[in-house]
């Protein structure tokens, strides 16, 4: 069962407004003491990897206005996820990290850099989930009017990996920094190579700056929910997220894209599907319900709304609180829309406040487990995206009462593999050949 | 004695190609335990910071190809700087960072958060060295026909310093961020204001995402030696980096400088005004002297002319390397060639092969110390820029033998004073009223 804890740099992450719970240490998050901490105990629940949501923007669809956002503390204020990476890895041996970053806001040559820093700092553990970005309120305050369309910016993407793909796999031979003290070579050049990359969008004739990392690319994430999100994590990603309130629609999702994985000619199980669920335990089952109940005080409608708002561009507000919402299917409307069609504004709320898109399950430790082995069973899933309620609190619960019921029955590792963090999930450090991170310009490295 | 090292994320930095000597641990750049080793030595040094230098492209001039750079390791593979402060502030509580940035290469916006998030998790102790880029290798890969002009890098530097002003300054007012609990109030939204920059280079419409950290503005470096670059630091900066090859030479710039501060209407001691110096030491003067015999012995021209190509945009291949040459002032010309004039190729490559620009010193501990002494009275400086012939060894030897010296001395504390970098330099954590940073857009903070 692969393990995420699911977090953001920044106020409050996925539960509106728990931060209020009088456990909750959501301000920690400026310091290194707070990720240090995180770090030691997901490594210690034998989690595969953190995954760092990010957004460059503020949540201002609902009410017009960034102010419910901004009072509810949903997403902001947030800094860079990336560098809190550096400090966990510091205190870690096998913890993976999934750093998310758009393909709008950095140029590839300088991202390419980073990712391979990070790489290397970490002993390769780094994954990066690709995003395109949906904030309009991102948008304009990097130059652009409004976000580009839906389409142009899949078409952007595309050639962004192609760049990033060309600067990690292609540039550097696996040999060529030999650091001979001797006859005073450190890097054979002949073995650096420009990537001569000349496209529609970027141009980048020259090598990368780095030398080859352990996993040269890192592992690849993606989450999209649209169609063109969709074939885009068919054709690159190796660990996709799906967020569903139900096992039944994330069965349907799931079985649909592993068929679309093969469709792109990749073998299925080059790709990990985990969904996102919320987790609410405790010794007993009447102690993890009135924990819930308690979440539950503290839920704020309209953080829930600022959130929605965002994710979809729809100001609900607008619209009569009890009154069911339809989806129509338009190239303006969002896909994850969808997924509240029959539902009242009010309900939306509700069911997003308390950990987003994902199920919230309740129970003693031995009901998680099995809710989360139905759901493996079910739904097809190869895990979870964990998604806490109260931070630090929600992780030290399941690490605690959950881990050890799954470690029991053979469903967590008790002790981490060796090597990176693709070798843990595939066998491999580096992508295998079927990936098309492998098929862009000249193939010169053989793994 | 203001304490600086000076170091850089990748293979060789100032002195090539010394990671040929036996004790070098140059390739140790990449893993996290290096940057925490050199961390704990500094602040053991009681060092003000360490400063982290950056290029984004390769030396390519000479001899019209990278091939000498990538032999000779010449600031090449290298990483991004940025991510090895997280680490090193893991470690410590004092040390200062100086991260080198380029007004080219990242948006103001991202850039603003970047840095917020670091002073973040550092608690106060980031600073920026605001650089203007100078590689023609690195503009092209991010889509620039060629680097832009030096007058207009300024130009577009001087809007970039207030967009980035302008989001840390007076983006969110000091108690914007309440966190009342009982309310359900994390940030009081009437505190959190839009920058509305609306420039010629850049549209910043809405607000900085992150709230206040302790110094808001970074600590602003510079080491510009053009007469704009000189004027950009006599406007912003709070620390200057002088590189010269005598002390006379030295004195005269920063005389100069100082004069500069004061017409561009700030106090003069707003500014420390540190120069780069390499010293070699041992217990003993003959053996401080045989130490650097042994260094001289791993001095590469080539890698010297590597560098000197990519600093100065002129290729010493097509000259006689025992032929003086002349500096021709236009605006063609670098005005770090100045430097150069009436040396030989040759000499220049003898020069700068050790530790770049600045001048060796060489001596036991007590000969070091009157020389650092003698810079100080005579030329005027604050302090220095330390850089290694090898590392880490450089900097043991500068901690273990001189730090004891100076302390000694009553030049270098025992003790650091507490509070954040700009708190130890000057007495406060922000900026005063007297800087431009202040005097951007509506000054809702005081300080």
């Amino acid at each position: 069962m692969y393990l995420n804890a699911f977090e953001m740099n920044c106020a409050g992450f996925q539960s509106h407004a728990l931060w209020r719970h009088p456990e909750d240490n959501t301000p920690g998050y400026k310091s290194i003491d707070y990720w240090i901490h995180l770090a030691k105990l997901l490594e210690k629940g034998r989690f595969d990897a953190v995954f760092l949501a990010d957004v460059l923007g503020v949540y201002d669809v609902y009410q017009g206005s960034r102010d419910p956002a901004i009072v509810n503390g949903v997403q902001v204020p947030a800094n860079d996820p990336a560098f809190v990476i550096p400090v966990m890895a510091s205190v870690t041996k096998h913890l993976g990290f999934g750093l998310t970053a758009s393909t709008t806001h950095e140029h590839p040559y300088t991202f390419a850099r980073k990712m391979s820093t990070l790489d290397h700092l970490t002993n390769g553990r780094i994954g990066w989930n690709v995003v395109t970005s949906y904030l309009n309120s991102a948008a304009k305050n990097i130059g652009l009017a409004q976000q580009t369309s839906h389409d142009e910016r899949y078409a952007r993407a595309e050639e962004y990996m192609e760049v990033v793909y060309k600067l990690w796999e292609t540039s550097w031979e696996e040999d060529a920094v030999v650091v001979n003290k001797e006859k005073g070579i450190y890097t054979d050049p002949s073995k650096v190579h420009d990537i001569d990359h000349d496209g529609k969008y970027f141009s980048v004739p020259g090598n990368h700056l780095c030398e080859p990392s352990p996993q040269r690319t890192p592992v690849i994430f993606q989450a999209g929910a649209s169609s063109k999100g969709r074939k885009f994590a068919a054709n690159h990603a190796e660990l996709v997220f799906i967020s569903s309130t139900s096992a039944e629609k994330t069965k349907n999702i799931v079985a649909a894209f592993r068929q679309e994985i093969v469709q792109s000619g990749r073998p299925a199980d080059d790709v990990k599907v985990i969904a996102a669920i919320t987790p609410i335990t405790a010794p007993t089952t009447e102690e993890a319900q009135a924990k819930y109940e308690y979440y539950k005080r503290y839920i704020s409608r309209d953080g829930a709304f600022a959130l929605v708002g965002g994710w979809t561009g729809v100001d609900l507000s607008k619209v009569d609180p009890d009154e069911k919402v339809e989806y129509i299917e338009n190239d303006a409307m969002r896909s994850i829309l969808k997924g509240f069609a029959g539902m009242t504004p009010n309900e939306i709320a509700d069911e997003v406040a308390l950990g987003g898109l994902g199920p919230v399950i309740v129970g003693d430790p031995y009901q998680i487990a099995d809710e989360l082995e139905y759901w493996m069973d079910y739904a097809d899933v190869d895990g979870f995206n964990i998604v806490y309620s109260i931070t630090p609190g929600s992780f030290e619960d399941f690490v605690e009462l959950v881990v050890p019921v799954l470690q029991e029955r053979g469903l967590v590792r008790k002790e981490y593999e060796e090597g990176t963090f693709r070798k843990k999930l595939f066998g491999n450090d580096q992508l295998t050949k079927s990936h098309p991170a492998k098929q862009v310009g000249r193939a010169i490295v053989t793994s």
